[in-house]
């Protein structure tokens, strides 16, 4: 494993696209969570999921850990978008107003720094009216393989 | 709201015990996960789950939002023991191994620090060879209201 | 203690620049390390601190706890901007790049959120080369009383 | 580099001892604060600190970044106990009390973690009241070169 992305045919946007297919293509989770990929490029990701019922906790509010699942998926396509199979090493999520059943929300993940084989991407969840539901702050890790060949085959 | 506890009839463990199984009938997200209460008490709750094919994320491994969604569930028996409802205000998770499909994982969670109305919890998360797979902090903030009257009825 | 701020003779940008200069007054710690306030506008300031020899580590490069006590700085000036005592209530930081002796470095917060008594915020470092070294999410918790009074007296 | 340790002549205490030593050599910041290694052990280190009226914020207490160095100089001790140069990758703090001057402050820093070249460690402030400060945690990373020879001595 060095630090060079490996070289591809494809263009940085194909490869994004590419991985991030390769990534949801097996993701039992997010399929189970409904959670869909509007759009992916280099170093960002927006992907969107609608709170359901079975999404909500003891306080009739979307569990924490159902934000999080979505913050932490939309920073796996940022993160893998250079088809480097990074997974997360640490993340802090700040809570700022509640999810409500039936709303739908979208997560932006954006790459602030790569070094190395670490990077730091930030994760934002907002509601359909634009309020900022929880702030996530992801770091990950470089481990060894690719998501896809470098002319973008699944592997 | 005080920072006082309401009066109870019940003794701290039974109050924590109809706390716990008030919070668990409504957490349907939890019951969606399989995610098991076996142990609750003042400040302390420990859960489990079992981790199914469903969870697994595209690199298979068991998706850090489920290894998160367990440890958030733990940490909230934990908080809303005292019988205050209690939300996670932020929280931050290290992982240091993956889980891995038909893992059965168990959540610690035990508080660390409470003063007005915040709280710092610890929930630390192993499989069943008792290897850490993920450690997690969480703060919490009372917000109105119980969880169950003073003699323990579900609200 | 309301959510409302106290009516001020003074434009919100003029209260800043008060309060800011009220919080720097009797900072002792950041006179000690020659923190200065270069910018201060409603939710945002900028700082700057030149990396001594007396802020190396045994690794010979400047120590994380002044890195953090430089954004934790700026984080204060941003977060007491509207004339409510605020305090830190948690931070992290991840450390991107080392600052070495001499370096000049510049952190810059912003707020991110503002909702009741907290507030999140912001703050990435940079030195003279437009590196990031460091990047700052803060937790702030408003407490009681002001910083100086509706005309822009210090207290 | 590997992940093995470099082999020793010295016991794993002396071995911590004498790194802790190294360390603390050309600490240049903690001198200046004043911070004292009271006990290192392999993992775990306990150091101390009085709060001077130079490390009082414009709220005259504590600084923030005063307690968060002190923690993360413990940090230091506890993860480069084992002869491998160690740097913080990512900090949390959660401030619990305020500390005021003249108070005596207690960090107590403990592996909770090591895996490959990445740790996680806590750190719990006291006051000589044995009142909970702050509690933070780090994760540390592993980078080349020694702190000392295999034998004790500085390099």
């Amino acid at each position: 494993m060095t630090d060079e992305n490996p070289p591809s045919t494809l263009s940085p946007q194909a490869l994004a696209e590419a991985c991030s297919a390769a990534l949801a293509k097996d993701d039992h989770c997010a399929h189970a969570l409904g959670i869909e990929v509007t759009h992916v490029e280099p170093g960002r990701a927006v992907l969107s999921m609608r709170v359901r019922e079975d999404m909500l906790n003891g306080h009739n509010i979307c569990h924490g850990g159902m934000l999080f699942t979505l913050a932490d998926t939309a920073f796996a396509h940022a993160c893998n978008s250079g088809n480097r199979n990074t997974v997360a090493s640490a993340c802090h999520i700040d809570y700022l107003a509640p999810g409500h059943v039936h709303d739908t929300l979208t997560a932006v993940a954006q790459a602030r720094s790569r070094a190395g084989r670490t990077g730091v991407y930030d994760i934002e969840i907002c509601n359909q009216d634009q309020v900022t539901i929880a702030l996530f702050r992801g770091k990950s890790f470089q481990i060894q393989g690719n998501l896809v060949t470098p002319d973008g085959e699944q592997l």
